[in-house]
């Protein structure tokens, strides 16, 4: 449709029709049988019309099912504007991909492009128009549940994943190509800095900061086009997101310039009564309308009060009016008024819909993923001659696939016991059920005698599905009591012992230091169990970094590489008493940002900088060698990191401003450059405001957050 | 001195002398040992005319000692300009009472002033004119060890013992009552909230935070009269605060209208430079003088680089003037041009310093400040007849003083076994010395064997010294694992087992709930050890109440009482699992603020408004009985508690807004009134102003922070 007949189309519309088309509604409103739909419209005490006015679906799914409900809805819409179906298709919709924070850890962007992508042609046939993703909020607090739905603590890092997930998700022709879904980021903003890790809690921090760290994985989202922004449940700055006008109208509308769809979390509208700032649902309804909140998901206080506020001329028909055409827009650009089923087909979707090829992205993806944390004398990969058991209550497990993975399906995930067949004949797997927080007297036993027999142990511990994800913070980030009993155990017993994991946050693991290896699988969707075996026995070389600081200890944390420098380092002189540090653990992660082993050793040298001064408009180019040391070929991902000396306010003392994934052959050295320019050092100064300082600036090229080879230069 | 004659010793000044009277040196610099002397004076490249230039001096201590200093420094002083002596009196000089967050429990102004006033007696007469105390820190994070030198979480409570505090060191008048020193409040600002507890650490928060919580203790000591500011460590938004103009010329000078002196933290100016904010000592001395800070204490980038910055016309001459004459004015104000050894006197210092009469009172200010956190079936009082063992790390300890009691002597302290021997003659003592980390077998077994023994063991366990106060920041805020061992066993042999505790900050105490009474002693100086008997054996009814939440784990930190509610409050739905807690420990701390028993049971009763509206200019009375339902005399806190229950911002859930304490007879009611005004329900709105909303506020009156009785008003 032409972008001018929308306007036409407003202007036939009601006022009603124009406030409904702001509700969001779940399926169960559009189910066919009567009793699923008429609990949920009493709750919210709307009538028939006010549902077939509701001008977006939650949670509607497949492609027969999808067809039904916009058949039904547009007959008995007035003027037949079809509905737009939403979901949380986070990372996979059929076909399971690891989870967020996995995919952090890939440091590909090509993976999470491809995740997107799958995804999006998995949700698009099954008739779903927009996803729920990506979640680009910055994380340092691992007992925040959510952190398994973001990529990680680094602000650049979010950036290009968000850049990277709207372009698998979006493409390039949304109104042609039937094979993708708008993409939503979420949630507007700083969600992930919930006080002491508790989901929903209240954030607070200085607006320089929010600009600065929090604020640039959204816009890199928004540049990159993503069609909808989600409110997040939080305060920003006592304010509500959801009612938040700073935030919403001044900084995403004026400042970012985004003109799309904003959409409130589920509830988020009413919530801000329980929030303290408004008195009932009127005032939510005001403070959101006055914020561009265009669709409240899942409550009615537009629907119940915006007509009075218009009457009241508290909110002006205006408003609603520029809300009504972004949400009429938005369904324009996914050619919606042409093809209101889009890419809903039963036929594509029995073809992609956990296709082989899917599954073999899946499995890529999560090779990529899985990130090797520890391997002492090389015990890994393992050596096709040796016998392996397999125990530990995630050993034989399905529940792999993580929070997030509302279609996805345990029972089709393949776990670790079958990866493992592919490449040993010589297996001892545990049979015994074991529990993943009190394993029994015979898993224990059963499990000690495989330990006894075989050259290696693979203990596969871990997190269930439940213990991450939205409202699953935990205060104790180590693994459950009775694993860490079982561990000690086994360790007793064992020759060489290697610890799989699959959870959804960094964990405290000091307790199994002990561990020959130690493996960090995540979740890792539906072809999991298949990749962690790929890299067990060395048919893939591990290549994932940590995207997110694992702690010493949970009283270390918020824990993150990218601090602020003290007036007393403890670098500066780690023997004195008065210096920044803990009296009983070091200030450092366990494993830091941008960790992970590969097989065989690399080694970086030969650091130039073209100049040690760089002017604005210039650009200063640093280069490095990369030396495979040793047989294996590998994926590495080479890190830049920058450090402003002296600067307006104290700065990070590293931050990651590029990185490359370069393929190594055997014995192979590779020259890796980046550009630097002024655009790069630029960060927010007191007064709001991007810009960059004359002066001395630290570069180090390396592995990892921790080490690397620095150089310095000038900016001039 | 008149004012206006200070001016004219200014004009007589050089520049070199007015640059040097901002300079703080240590008491080495004027040792009477030529070797203590010059490795300092080398260090920081300063010849003898600037040593004897130095308006100030740090850790002079003595009447004879402070009396030479001030006569050699005067001789050399080209003007007879008299050096103002400072030192840390925090909780006590030589009689030391208990540590600030003890007194913070106390919830008695009373006792603090009484502290203070002792302590400014004993200081005075050993010389010193300045004690670098209150520090009003707001802390939520038990993690930092400095919490022990606060007065706890709250505003409004640190507020009122902020003016308590500055009363009893200052006195009326302090130019002629030679018992009293000036005050400097500090640290400002924000000090306490060092991200995850890490001393010196990076603060970050609102602006709107930093003045509605973290500000006002500052401003109740200035307008209490305090006469000096100390900066603090850490950035406040990313500048540190020692350079930081907007904080001190903005806020501090013009806002709240300070006009006495700044100083910085020990080396702050200096410490810019790893900050990096200063790309060196000129850099950081001018950043300095911009934000106000009048003297630069142990480092000399004034000294060094003040005269160039002036002649560079980067600072105004006059900047410096100010900074003189604020120093010259505080001098004056102390009575040291007419009387330049003040209060030192040796025969005064051999009459009050730790007296008897400081002793008793630092006797019944413990006595106020111990916090009987649990107490089943009445296990305290001890009974006379009984049997009791005293065992434990800390049973015959005299590190009970806590950090900051510089002048303090372990050997003059009372244990809290020389205390129980006032109350009992069957006590079962243990005689092995037993650590505080690894108990020997031999303290074990003799602890046993006494725990099987008698009626009632006490197990007295802790921190030491070091484990907190400033750069002793623990992660893990348990008791040492040792101690908990030693808990276990003798849990298991003992028939009634009291744990009593001395510590700097809230711990993590599940590990010995099994005890059948807990009493908090903190850290209770020179007379802990008695008045901690006292309380054991009934002499005295323990009536304190924690000013600092106690978590269940240290990964619910930040913990405190006052949050703002959620969207998705717990409270709301328990049995939801989309609600903000966490999915493996409750919302709650173990002890909340306010929390504290006393022996018998009181009832709060019949709640009454004189008005349900409340209008600006008016007040409101809410009233309450307190009835002591017990035989027991004792002291009650009454506290009252508002709620914001719809605002421009969230507020918090419950805010404490007065407190009074009052003393019951056995079966005693009294009736507690309090008043409310408009005035105390306003917070500080978006637009940074304090204000007030009309609407609904609840309210209660109760024994802590977690009950009371509720009434709700309107303010119209």
């Amino acid at each position: 449709m032409e972008a001018e007949k929308l306007n036409e189309l407003l202007r036939q519309m009601t006022l009603e029709e124009k406030v409904d088309q702001l509700l969001q509604l779940a399926a169960d409103f559009y189910s066919e049988k009567a009793e699923a739909k008429t609990g949920p419209m009493a709750d919210l005490a709307i009538s028939d019309t006010t549902v077939n006015q509701a001008g977006t679906t939650l949670g509607v799914s497949g492609a027969k099912e999808a067809i039904r409900v916009q058949t039904n809805y547009m007959k008995k819409n007035r003027l037949g504007i079809p509905t737009l179906l939403m979901a949380d298709i986070i990372h996979g919709f059929r076909t399971i991909f690891p989870i967020p924070l996995a995919l952090g850890s890939s440091w590909s962007l090509a993976a999470a492009e491809r995740m997107a992508s799958v995804s999006a042609k998995e949700a698009a046939v099954s008739g779903l128009h927009v996803t729920f993703s990506p979640m680009v909020d910055l994380v340092r607090d691992p007992r925040w549940g959510r952190v398994m739905e973001s990529t990680g603590e680094d602000a650049f890092l979010n950036a290009r994943f968000a850049e990277a997930f709207v372009k698998g998700y979006q493409g390039t022709d949304l109104a042609n190509d039937f094979f993708r879904v708008a993409a939503c980021v979420k949630h507007f903003a700083a969600y992930g800095a919930a006080i002491a890790g508790r989901d929903y809690n209240t954030v607070n921090m200085s607006e320089r900061q929010l600009r600065d760290q929090y604020l640039p994985g959204y816009k890199a989202a928004l540049d990159a086009g993503a069609k909808l922004v989600m409110t997040s449940f939080n305060t920003v700055d006592g304010i509500p997101a959801t009612g938040n006008e700073w935030l919403f109208k001044q900084v995403l509308r004026n400042e970012f310039g985004f003109d799309g769809v904003v959409i409130s979390d589920w509830g988020a509208v009413k919530e801000m009564i329980p929030h303290g700032v408004a008195a009932n649902e009127k005032e939510a309804a005001q403070l959101a309308m006055n914020a561009t909140v265009d669709i409240e998901m899942m409550t009615t206080c537009y629907s119940h009060y915006l007509a009075e506020l218009i009457a009241e001329g508290k909110i002006k028909e205006a408003q609603l009016d520029e809300a009504v055409l972004r949400i009429l827009t938005l369904k324009n650009e996914l050619g919606l008024f042409e093809h209101p089923f889009r890419g809903a087909n039963e036929e594509l979707e029995a073809q992609h819909v956990l296709s082989k090829e899917h599954r073999q992205a899946a499995r890529e993806v999560a090779q990529q993923s899985i990130v090797l944390l520890k391997n002492e004398q090389e015990v890994l990969p393992l050596k096709s001659e040796l016998t392996i058991g397999i125990i530990g209550p995630a050993a034989s497990s399905q529940d792999i696939l993580g929070a997030w993975s509302w279609q996805g399906r345990q029972a089709e995930a393949t776990s670790l016991t079958v990866g493992a067949r592919h490449y040993s004949k010589q297996l001892h797997i545990a049979k015994e059920p074991c529990d993943y927080f009190q394993p029994s007297e015979a898993a224990l036993e059963e499990a000690t005698h495989i330990a006894r027999t075989v050259d290696v142990v693979i203990l596969a511990l871990g997190e269930t599905e439940w213990m991450s994800g939205e409202a699953a913070s935990r205060s104790d980030i180590r693994l459950p009591e009775g694993q860490l009993q079982f561990f000690d155990a086994i360790r007793s017993v064992a020759k060489k012992l290697v610890v799989t994991l699959y959870n959804g946050r960094p964990l405290d693991l000091e307790a199994i230091q002990a561990a020959d290896a130690i493996v960090e699988a995540w979740f890792p969707g539906t072809e999991g169990g298949q990749a962690l075996a790929d890299i067990l026995w060395g048919a893939v070389n591990p290549s994932a970094r940590l995207s997110m600081s694992f702690p010493t200890t949970v009283g270390q944390v918020p824990i993150y590489y990218n601090v602020e420098n003290t007036g007393r380092p403890y670098e500066s002189n780690p023997d004195e008493k008065y210096v920044s540090k803990y009296l009983d653990t070091s200030n450092y992660a366990r494993y830091p940002f941008g960790y992970g082993l590969s097989y065989g050793t690399v080694r970086y040298q030969k650091l130039q900088l073209s100049s040690t001064k760089l002017s604005a408009g210039q650009s200063l180019r640093a280069s490095i060698d990369v030396v495979n040391e040793s047989t294996y070929e590998r994926t590495e991902t080479v890190q830049l990191y920058l450090r402003d000396v002296v600067a307006m306010v104290a700065r990070p003392i590293k931050e990651l401003k590029g990185f490359k994934q370069i393929q190594l052959q055997a014995h192979e050295t590779k020259t890796v450059s980046f550009e630097v320019t002024e655009a790069l050092l630029r960060y927010v100064h007191p007064n709001q405001q991007w810009g960059s300082d004359p002066g001395e600036f630290e570069l180090w090229i390396g592995p990892n957050s921790a080490t690397g080879v620095n150089a310095t230069f000038q900016l001039v």
